[in-house]
């Protein structure tokens, strides 16, 4: 078992260093944990490649990583719902549990949240971390590390058609073919929608959707809204009930409002331009509503069941493996998507 | 193709008889249909062996069957929706449209409704017969008539599930494995359910649950409601989070309330006796909800899109087929269960 | 009693006439109304002065007048819930009774509905009309025909406040306050919203929101949108938890996303420019929904409840009072607003 | 300032001591409070009277109150909300803050939570007392500390309207016309119920809801709940949309299901018998839920926000008043209902 702490840490845009850094201990309600798999987020990608991601920014070295799972090395000393050796995930989110979202179970929305790789915290790209007991969700046997720390992607896609009202029955638009798109695809799926329609620029996403269980795939090749609503209600028999837009392009938005059923929701989960045109009117008179979306609350367990009970299938979404020494090949190659990346997979053991 | 009208008419307890009725005309917004299949259910063998269910009685003779599908043979004068030849699933209940139930979307409370086999009014056990065409839902060439029947009792498990609140990762108790018990264990799964178990006072039925997806089982036998939580407590790892009631015994209802996790709900769908004595402070101070159940409403799209993308599988209900002419045997089969019968199904062609 | 039917018609662009048109029969369902009161909406003066709104445009001759009350003077042959002599308010929007958002209790959203004057159906500015019986509400005695009227746009208030969430201790925002930002007000009071703050451009119009219980008022000088929502905030002690929309003003919907509390939601109910452009990430990543609005269903009762209790006093719209004859000058001063003109009523008796 | 610290201590049944006890010291994110007014409610006379009151016996000796304001003397290290003189309303249950229910913002479900003078945790009768700072609520200047205290009974109002779904133009029964109906009626009102009916078997307490706004009254002289039923429904003009049942009485229950509207709901927030006799099928076949009510989660702020704007008076509820030292004539009064006596407070300054 490894003593050292190897860290991967941005110091700044470019800048992404693998140093050693010192073994923290648990706080009384916390654990330490022996990190084992941590994949790559587009904004571990973004804070790399740019220094920051929309208004967060890095101003000071930090460990990137939050879509994590390891094994508890040690518990402090008011825990009892862990013990040294249990495997967990990592729900990397630790809200402050005064405030009034805390207390309302929309914890996400904490203004004082500590989360892992979101300036100015660390995150858990390395040996060694501490975290709350009750934000570390044991793993049965079966369900492996890797499965675990994709629960971190697994639960925005849960959260996500959660808050669009995804039930049996339900059409479904996603927007984007990537990580995102594919983990709202199977939450989709798993909450009865009965067809779901996934959009990309890339063929080979659009691919990897349909072996991951998409009805049907369009090629998105022009910004036309308008067109690709048409395109989209022909290729679907009928307009989606629910749009889940994870692409974050001003098209797919225009294209959610414009081509999602009256009466019907379209979810903002992909974050593009600040500031986007949308058709107002359109969306308001129809009562197409426009939900937001920030990471996810209260989602983890399910995403668990899901995946523990064989429901849901999330290691088709891994297409990569590297080890932490190797965390400049695995950044630069989510950064690329070379080989067809979908979810690069660091291993921290 | 028939052009007698050959019905099975109840005509008082213990007097089911098949006897020839005039092909009616459809109204303007009506659609005459050649009846394909007829399921019987469990309020027709009650109307045949008891003249009644609860306070429903039959007090002029009446057609029974209600759980069916048929061919559209003409259309009335206003109908564009459909034409003949469309294989058609017949939802049996036909609200007033104008109470403020249907206006509402709850038109299963319509006081008004005209419902199959719901005296005073006739069903569609026969060769011919007439409804509103928009409660008439056009089957796609892969579903079959046989499906088209079963999307009745499919569309009860989806109302009860949507009531319950079944959704991703829900641990849902099912009690009673009758025909109305798995149709709601295949909604729950289909709504994301990650654990379903099941309860029966028969092993025939809880082996065909199994077969039909059912994480575990319970043999029940006895009475002791506070036993049997603790039983399904220790089976599914944990307190479910609904209870969904099939049966209508009066230890179901009870074991529905004391065994489901705080904050969860349980589903009256079994109608048993008038009057059930309940922990009624275990629930309220756990806030576990009880919530009824009348049929369905808005159920039978999305029951259909269920089935006609092969996310549930309704198919394995039938045990057992016979002809209208044979619907003596039929009817006999139904109340007795032998043979293993789940449900019986005659064709009507 | 009147034996013409004097009617306002619009031909075209500032082309409305006053014409005798033949008194209709009521179908089986049906009611003919002798109309009493008519409001006049801002669609009626844009009908009028535009020959349009939005994507309605007035291709042929049409009555004017959607706000509306009558007395039955006729009822058709199957009307059992009313008889002559009735006073009844009129709810305008008759929809197909069929589709699957009236089977769903949406009917607003029904894609063949009837709605008085709005191309190419004819309202009842005019002395006699025939309207479906099961959308007449009755008025008890101590409720005037004023009054009765008044129940379409507070209806409005209702579905939006609905839509919005309005609930005890909210905290809302209504932008505009003309007629229907009033009734927003009046509405979220009545559903117990603590305090409300409404803005306006014109001081006139603030006045008499403070009269009618806007506990915080506020004059929109600025087109910068983020000093608004620091000004709301101030004003307001807080940002407000709904924000209802009003005006159809660009600057308001993006006050409406930057001022709203995360986990929020703004309602849209004034339609401006088609198209706007909005801070979409702000939204997205504070989960402040944004909700469009399109008149109102099934909240004609609860409005009719509150205005018959007392608990909304809706009265203190109405600013101007006309007779049918002088259609042109109620619509001229609907239009200028001239002499503090909110709500402009003609009464057709 | 008192220095000493008198408590109400309940020892066993019928036996309640004041003694001193040491003023306490605050911990890291508690405040000391010097406490000022506390309301007897019926679960302190229970405690006193019968040493219980249903599975939460009193096995140690136990400060009793929980409905209580006091003034902040004293602030733990991290307290940065409050400081000393900031009067506040105490919420007396401070939940464990890491299992599922406090996540899901149901922390009245929280099974470690902290509730004051339930067994084994002392309340707050009494001179000096620590609470944890955020679940003590900043009374503005014009709200009185007897208004503060009274924000407990309100929230249990507000938790059960809200449970019930009360909404604009709601028709509601209140069984039981005590602090908690009449909190009901008053929460009832402020969420936009048109008509509230309340309901009890004694003739003061009836005028004392009338006095605070219930539309009707009835006098209840029978066990008979369908004969009930047919009253409310006729006194009230049709069957009312919710009941909220606070009297614990079966008779009240089954009142509550056979006489609301179908599709409706009654709150079961009076808790008597542990097991009641109810009309399951009546309930299961007109979609009535039952819905039970443990205490309140997030509902303080509206509740301060309704009394501090206004909208709501909870004055009239206090009959009596006494001093700390007069602790047992209060409760001798809050036993009995001497001089009509409806809410008992005691002042601890």
């Amino acid at each position: 078992m490894a003593t050292d702490n190897l860290s991967a840490v941005v110091y700044a845009k470019n800048d992404l260093r693998l140093e050693n850094r010192p073994v923290p201990e648990p706080g009384p309600n916390e654990v330490l944990l022996r990190m084992a798999q941590v994949g790559i987020c587009g904004s571990d990608v973004s804070y790399w490649t740019k220094g920051a991601i929309g208004h967060f920014v890095v101003l000071a070295p930090m460990v990137l990583g939050h879509e994590s799972a390891g094994v508890v090395a040690k518990c402090g000393k008011n825990v009892t719902s862990l013990k040294p050796g249990d495997r967990v995930a990592i729900e990397p989110g630790v809200p402050c549990r005064v405030c009034e979202f805390c207390k309302k179970g929309r914890y996400n929305l904490c203004p004082d949240v500590f989360f892992c790789a979101t300036p100015p915290d660390d995150g858990n790209l390395c040996r060694y971390y501490t975290h709350a007991a009750d934000f570390c969700l044991k793993l049965p046997d079966h369900v492996s590390l890797e499965e675990g720390a994709l629960l971190e992607p697994l639960s925005v896609g849960v959260h996500a058609c959660e808050r669009g009202g995804v039930t049996l029955g339900s059409s479904v638009l996603v927007c984007g073919a990537g990580p995102i798109g594919l983990v709202n695809l199977l939450a989709a799926k798993a909450m009865g929608a009965s067809k779901v329609c996934i959009t990309d620029i890339t063929e080979n996403r659009l691919r990897v959707a349909k072996e991951m269980g998409a009805d049907y795939t369009i090629l998105v090749d022009t910004n036309d809204a308008e067109k690709l609503a048409q395109q989209v209600k022909e290729v679907m028999g009928g307009m989606p009930d629910k749009t889940i837009e994870c692409s974050g392009a001003e098209t797919s938005v225009r294209l959610g409002i414009l081509g999602t059923k009256s009466g019907g929701t379209i979810v903002l989960v992909g974050h593009g331009p600040d500031e986007v045109k949308i058709p107002v009117v359109n969306a308001a008179a129809r009562e197409v509503d426009i939900r937001g979306l920030f990471r996810y609350a209260n989602n983890y367990p399910a995403a668990l069941d899901m995946v523990a009970s064989g429901k849901i299938n999330v290691k088709k979404l891994i297409t990569h493996r590297f080890k932490l020494e190797e965390a400049d090949k695995a950044f630069e190659t989510a950064r690329t998507g070379a080989g067809g990346a979908i979810k690069v997979m660091i291993s921290c053991e």
